[in-house]
């Protein structure tokens, strides 16, 4: 499509093109729905003014960036849109070159335009090439956005950031002042009011020469911007963000700056759908819905482990008021909204900000409190380094509550939940376990709610899978639980969702196998399977886990410690390759993990 | 000691008498110097106003804490300072209730704070408790500073942060306007100020009410500390922070403000030494000195890996201008330092930035260079999630060094590097490897620099073990080599440093073993491992890593794939346990790790 050629009501008429398709493909699949219907225009303008084919185009966390797919060769499979082995909801260099970088996690745009910029200027391409990195307002909480821009501040790379503000957080709204205010920098009131102040300064004797300066600088306050320009970097705005004529004149004036410059561009959540529009948290994430009435045309389903953990702590924090927690700018998300509508006092979201997340919890259990630290196991990484030195050092009991663990469907590669037991299993003071449905997560939630020391549990998004299992029970440290067992040389041993995989796969065979429940892969139940290490010789094991550090290998460090050779053991897992998007049954089937796949690779075995 | 009762002159000299203890302790036994010699009259004046049995002392790094310490009855034993069982370098609540956290990586202190105040709000006490966090500037640069600071400015909690501003990073020395500007917010010039700017803002017209808001923020810019007061935090400062009665007069004020206020307070690292005053980056970290000359007492040493990691570096860069680098504020720690001095526009010091820091070098690399990140590997831990989401979901060539891999001696527990394995393990498109001595080394970096896809290596703090071993051969993906082939049973497998180990063990043996440098972790030399399990079935597993997902799980992992059963393993890795500070050989023979403590475990084993 050869956006350079358009005229500005054409621009205008594309974007509503834009807008159409969107709503029509995403209330047919599930999707990110107002942030991307927010970011139409600034995208369409991006494109006018710079090349996605040389510019760096960085979208933070990139849920927004459906404009830039239909724009550059993907508007004829958008149907497919986040569909197994269909478009991808985030951008992806493997499926266009228009996309500079993959992002599915927050906060790492201006980080990637530092890179590119230090590159550009190696190349001497400063003249044909800018990096362009668009951020929404809520990315900013981020401690790495900071990072990145006291370097940026200090270097002074040519560098194009558009903060799309479509929370208004940043600045109130303003009215009729942005327009003036936007363009006094450089203008009339600007140098009336530098004049003003100088004068001011000259007759108030000592000091005056650093009042002066702090005067001038003083001046930048006149615009929202301050703190950008305090860390060195230029501020235009705010400008209207669906105003396609103004961005595009902007961003015209920015790319010639030859410095870093942050463009503020408010923007309205949900634009051009009224049933969406303003109302952020419900439409952000949507799955598929009526386009008329905007009522979800998903199913009723199964209780979600989300739910089921919102319903177990609800009910331990109405009886311990020493419970607290936190979650990182995910309160639906987790299930962690009612508990701070009912408890705003003692659970709070502190924004994208993991790592505060982490040690501000850790303070809580240091003084007494029991901390359940709510988060996606795919962020928990970006927490790391503050749980083993602020929480597992300190030995201190903060849970946490790991939600989108294993496969996660259509957020596909960036979020799958796949890492937590390698990076956890290897901490000191860290118990791990798993609960394997409704009831076991409820003793499991239970268990640790009374437990002294760090410990994490893990669950699926979505549903537990349907289990008919004899009853759990409740949860004691480092107690499995036999769920059967058998004579069968075979034993499958399941972890948290594993079990319920290993139980389905084990009505695929025709010989009675025993099955384990593991619960606590750290520290494990060694008597258990010490015990049945006598009994059966061919182990399976099954968890929503790669095998690569997790629960097979918490298994074999523990055969091999206790010098037991005679078992055959084989691992259920996830391979060592990043896991694609699509529907989780899909994406399992490919991965030949559904249980008739697997007991058929059982018989193979045998 | 009871500070309280003393007079302003009385801790005057107690300064003096501390600053002695720190030199004759620090001179003899190394150490943390120029911060802690400049924090003295803050700390002091901290304890006078405050109490630590009660209020939250929070020390960011805690490497400026020695005069705590010295405060809290550790004045007797402050001898054994960092030594084996000795008095640890940072704070450590197990050595004393007037720690409050454990602290060593930086850049913490704010969210503990925050953690600490919500508690406090929650049990009522706010009318008797309060935390203190102390910051160094430099600490300030990472971004959970920031994700801290936006939620207190937001929530509020009373809580006082000492900003010890010794570098002057955050505002010029601005002489004797400093104590009119510290006092002038609540006093005659900003009344006198306001009301001129309002009458000025009245005559503009359109806009005017906003405007005069705005003006008002403008007025906190008359101080260094507009940023704080724009995320919602009061600013008192700057302060000269070696006056110890106007430091005990503000923190006065501080305390009863009832809400987050910073202090900034101007210190001199190194005061009171003269030779140290000022030269920050020399004395930040010592190792023992004379006290009149300054001159390092320490005897000349074997080349250190950090110093083969530079003169490696040099040596390529030289001949590719693709090569990059970055470190995160650790120039001369992580040898980046001549690179950065030789080819200052390649190589960065991207401040303490972790996160930034893996980021924008996958950046780099996906414009084609080469960057080597340099960094300890208990820094990684803070830029986890952008190995994955940013370096190894787009498979680029980035190369993460990781200095002080292992054991690192005095620093300690917060230090030592012990988890980089596991969690880089697991990372798909990762590989990990480590040099064994010099010549590998290069090797090593070498193949590094050629690779076309993540990977990462790992090397020690101090000297690679001593080792005559034959001579090490080119470095190719997944290649192990094979130092000493022999009849016996047992296998000896080093990796990185480990390789030294299990040599100079097999030198207490009486039978010839094999022992092989396995080089590679990720992939493994699985041909190698395949072969030598046909003939060996006796295995020792040598590295500066810990059991739990490290060396011996990559190889246990392999052996399963594999059906090899009949292989008798045994881990000669660290326990599950965090590891305490001291010299590193004293630690090693406290773990039974040294050389003839392993051919003895080999001997009973057998």
């Amino acid at each position: 499509m050869n956006i350079k050629s358009k005229t500005i009501p054409e621009l205008e008429t594309l974007c509503g093109e834009i807008r159409e398709e969107i709503l029509r493909v995403v209330s047919k699949n599930g999707g990110h729905l107002s942030s991307t219907l927010g970011a139409t225009e600034l995208i369409v303008a991006m494109h006018k003014v710079f090349d996605s084919k040389k510019d760096p185009f960085i979208f933070d966390v990139s849920h927004q960036s459906y404009a830039h797919k239909l724009l550059t060769d993907r508007w004829d499979n958008f149907d497919t849109l986040r569909q197994f082995n269909g478009v991808c909801g985030y951008t992806k260099p493997s499926e266009s070159e228009d996309d500079y970088f993959v992002a599915g996690h927050s906060s790492t745009s201006i980080s990637l335009g530092v890179g590119a910029a230090k590159a550009i200027a190696l190349k001497g391409e400063q003249d044909s090439r800018i990096p362009i990195a668009m951020i929404g307002d809520g990315s900013m909480t981020a401690g790495m956005v900071y990072e990145a821009l006291n370097e940026l501040g200090d270097r002074k790379y040519p560098m194009i950031i558009i903060l799309n503000d479509n929370e208004m957080s940043i600045a109130k709204p303003i009215g009729a002042l942005s327009r003036i205010l936007s363009s006094a920098m450089a203008g009339s009131f600007y140098q009336k009011f530098k004049k003003h102040t100088e004068n001011f300064v000259d007759n108030f004797g000592e000091g005056a020469h650093y009042i002066a300066k702090r005067m001038e600088e003083g001046l930048k306050l006149i615009t929202p911007g301050i703190m950008f320009e305090e860390m060195g970097i230029d501020y235009i705005g705010p400008i209207d963000g669906h105003n396609i004529k103004s961005l595009v004149e902007t961003l015209e004036l920015a790319k010639d700056l030859g410095k870093p410059v942050i463009v503020h561009c408010q923007t309205l959540k949900g634009k051009g759908y009224e049933i969406a529009e303003g109302k952020e948290e419900k439409w952000h994430g949507v799955s598929p819905f009526d386009l008329k009435s905007g009522a979800s045309s998903k199913k009723s389903s199964d209780k979600s482990a989300t739910q089921i953990f919102t319903e177990a702590l609800m009910h331990l924090a109405k009886n311990d008021e020493k419970i607290v927690g936190a979650t990182a700018a995910m309160p639906s998300g987790t299930g962690m909204n009612e508990l701070m509508e009912t408890y705003p006092d003692r659970f709070w979201d502190v924004a994208i900000a993991e790592q505060h997340a982490v040690t501000s919890m850790s303070a809580l259990a240091k003084e007494g409190f029991k901390p359940f630290c709510t988060i996606y196991s795919t962020f928990l990484q970006r927490g790391y380094d503050q749980v083993i030195h602020d929480t597992c050092l300190m030995d201190l009991p903060v849970v946490f509550a790991l939600d989108r663990a294993g496969i996660v469907g259509e957020d596909g590669e960036t979020h799958q939940g796949v890492f937590d037991i390698s990076f956890l299993r290897a901490i000191p003071n860290m118990t791990l376990f798993a609960p394997r449905d409704e009831k076991s997560f409820h003793q499991a939630m239970a268990f640790a709610s009374e437990y002294q020391h760090p410990c994490s549990l893990r669950y699926p998004r979505g549903s537990f899978k349907e289990t008919d299992l004899i009853e759990s029970t409740p949860f004691e440290l480092a107690k499995s639980q036999l769920l059967y067992s058998t004579d069968s040389d075979i034993l499958f041993i399941g972890y948290g969702n594993g079990v319920g995989r290993a139980y389905e796969s084990a009505k695929f065979l025709e010989e009675d196998v025993s099955i384990l429940d593991l619960r606590f892969v750290k520290p494990l139940d060694e008597n258990m399977l010490r015990n049945l290490a006598t009994k059966h010789k061919t182990w399976f094991v099954f968890s929503d886990y790669s095998k690569a550090g997790g629960v097979v290998s918490a298994i074999l460090d523990f055969l091999a410690k206790e010098k037991i050779l005679d078992i055959e053991l084989t691992s259920f897992e996830y391979e060592d390759e990043f896991i694609t998007h699509g529907n989780t049954k899909l994406v399992e089937e490919s991965l030949g993990l559904l249980p008739s796949q697997l007991a058929l690779k059982v018989k193979e075995l045998l």
